[in-house]
């Protein structure tokens, strides 16, 4: 267990390779939790694929990660004999296709580049040597993860104050990252350093993460909370039990606009309209400067059976048509900081961004 | 069929009282809703309670219909031959029963007491004559509530511009009152008027009244809908679809606070941060001049079970705490009018309350 891995015994990594280069991917299955802690082994691209693109890894940090151990699946199956051309050539096309199970994260587009780039740049070293060279690399992007994720929680852990009230949406977690979380690493240095606080979870309606992930993982961790629907966040700010609300994001523009779970603008505005602060906590993999604002995060939208058929049964007439954007976007005038590995980002524009994102 | 029944084919009344004195009850099952249309039928006092609290009927002004039919119940247990002062002594206390089934809604006591003032004032005529004019005043309430939701339908009906996107949260339609709704009687005077116009359904957790209800019975009378999950209305106000917001009320205060579904407070600021008018549609039984602000409103908490286990399958863990209360109250300041049977008040204060409803 690495220095950085401070899981509670019941929960497993949410992320881990086993072996060497033709070793396996071992991730949570989180489509089964809580009911279930199954561990689901992943051995090619095809499987990455299908782990994000049904959600059994989600959370824009771990996605990255499973994307990258994707790209060492991919090159494993270039002969070692074979130029190095023939291994990038690959790369690429199976990054393509890696991108394509969600569009709105930019932590997977970030860790496929990143895998493509080292093989650019080191092709000289040859297939074989490459190929372990992909390996190392993507098991530095699993541990840069946690590391980043205890350092987010460090920065942001002052803004949880002695018996304050926090709210979160989804789950930025440790089940969303390779370990700690983004929202929830403040939460848990909070946790650490023997402050007392409670947090509301918003249940995170269609796909129910906050109800599902975040309220285990918490339960897992001892951390006091309270489980509510969506519509009722409201309601306990307008009650002064929220003191912040803390979310993590799953892209952030170059001025600051957020790209995160679906709902968490309704957080912001209702979070504004109470004078709470709102804190977005994310790597600085989450950033996409090459956007100038929000409006340009592409969206995904997702079926509607995750609306009409929640959990396996039907619950609204065949008839109805639906609307199932995962995403909406935050704009930055609306977010109080926004907390990274290197720093807390207060207030955010483009300019102060730029400063700590782009160096 | 009365001439203010303009129910489609497809769907049966909401409620409806079939004989005499010794007749019973018979309602649409809105738990079964929408997988199956099923009649339930009631005969005692205890079964319109069981009702009432188990939601098989709901919505404020359907529930005090309910209830006056309960109080029939309870008056026809007593001998013809006794003594006037025994009914009223039992309708008091089989009617602070009823009551006792959900305490939020207004419209539940109203109907409650105004039955047994009608048996205080009408006390001569006898055990047997006060039967039946007891039973003839629960038809008359029914009968009643459905006029009203056509005028409130008629004065609200010029809110819903043409091709305009309206927002309604919960079910505040035909299934929540006699019949015709009051949120959505609105909708459907437009749409006899043939003006063109779209509604977002939202779905309403815990218990996904939007879901299950609204998007059921807009679909039966070819309303055009999309249903969303409460987290999106922000996302599609941001989007600028919503022109107006419309809901119930369960009880209106004094000053116009009004409690209703819960997340009726989120909508009503999300409405008021997209400069997006609220509107709550309610007969003025639904007001309560007793309370001089919302703060006053007795809030129903009910079971975390219905947060846990929303879709007949646990989806949190076991040890997680919750919090789900079944209303809010969306303060005066935020509504930009109430839809009466009298007409619109607006704006929305005591003043202008206390001259439309206390006369």
């Amino acid at each position: 267990m690495p220095a950085t891995d401070r899981r509670p015994q019941s929960r497993p990594p949410t992320i881990r390779w086993v072996g060497g280069v033709e070793g396996y991917l071992e991730i949570i299955d989180q489509r089964k939790l809580p009911a279930e802690v199954t561990m689901l082994r992943l051995d090619t691209v095809e499987d990455v694929w299908q782990a994000i693109k049904t959600l059994a890894v989600r959370g824009a940090p771990a996605i990255g990660v499973a994307a990258a151990f994707g790209m060492v699946m991919a090159a494993r199956t270039i002969e070692p004999t074979s130029q190095a051309a023939v291994l990038i050539e690959t790369l690429t096309g199976r990054g393509a296709y890696l991108k394509s199970a969600r569009p709105t994260a930019v932590n997977l587009e970030w860790a496929v580049d990143q895998m493509v780039r080292l093989a650019i740049t080191e092709r000289a070293v040859g297939v074989r040597r490459l190929q372990e060279r992909l390996l190392a690399e993507a098991i530095a992007i699993l541990d840069d993860d946690r590391k980043k994720c205890l350092a987010i929680g460090q920065h942001g852990a002052s803004f949880i104050t002695p018996n304050a009230g926090v709210l979160t949406h989804c789950n930025a977690g440790a089940l969303a990252t390779a370990d700690h979380g983004t929202a929830l690493a403040m939460l848990y240095e909070a946790q650490r350093r023997g402050v007392p606080f409670h947090v509301f979870v918003d249940e995170t309606r269609p796909l129910l993460q906050g109800a599902r992930l975040t309220a285990w993982e918490l339960a897992a961790s001892g951390v006091d909370a309270t489980l509510i629907c969506d519509n009722m966040a409201g309601m306990v700010m307008k009650q002064g039990k929220v003191n912040v609300a803390i979310v993590g994001a799953d892209r952030i523009a170059a001025n600051g606009d957020t790209a995160n779970k679906i709902g968490t603008y309704s957080v912001a505005v209702l979070a504004r309209a109470h004078k709470i602060p709102l804190l977005v906590a994310a790597p600085t993999s989450s950033f996409d400067l090459s956007l100038a604002s929000g409006d340009l995060i592409p969206i995904e939208e997702r079926h509607g059976d995750e609306i009409t058929e929640g959990f396996g049964r039907r619950t609204a007439p065949a008839s109805i048509k639906t609307y199932n954007p995962a995403f909406d976007v935050t704009p930055a005038s609306l977010i109080h900081a926004i907390i990274t590995e290197r720093g807390i980002i207060s207030p955010v524009n483009a300019e102060s961004i730029r400063r700590v994102v782009d160096h």
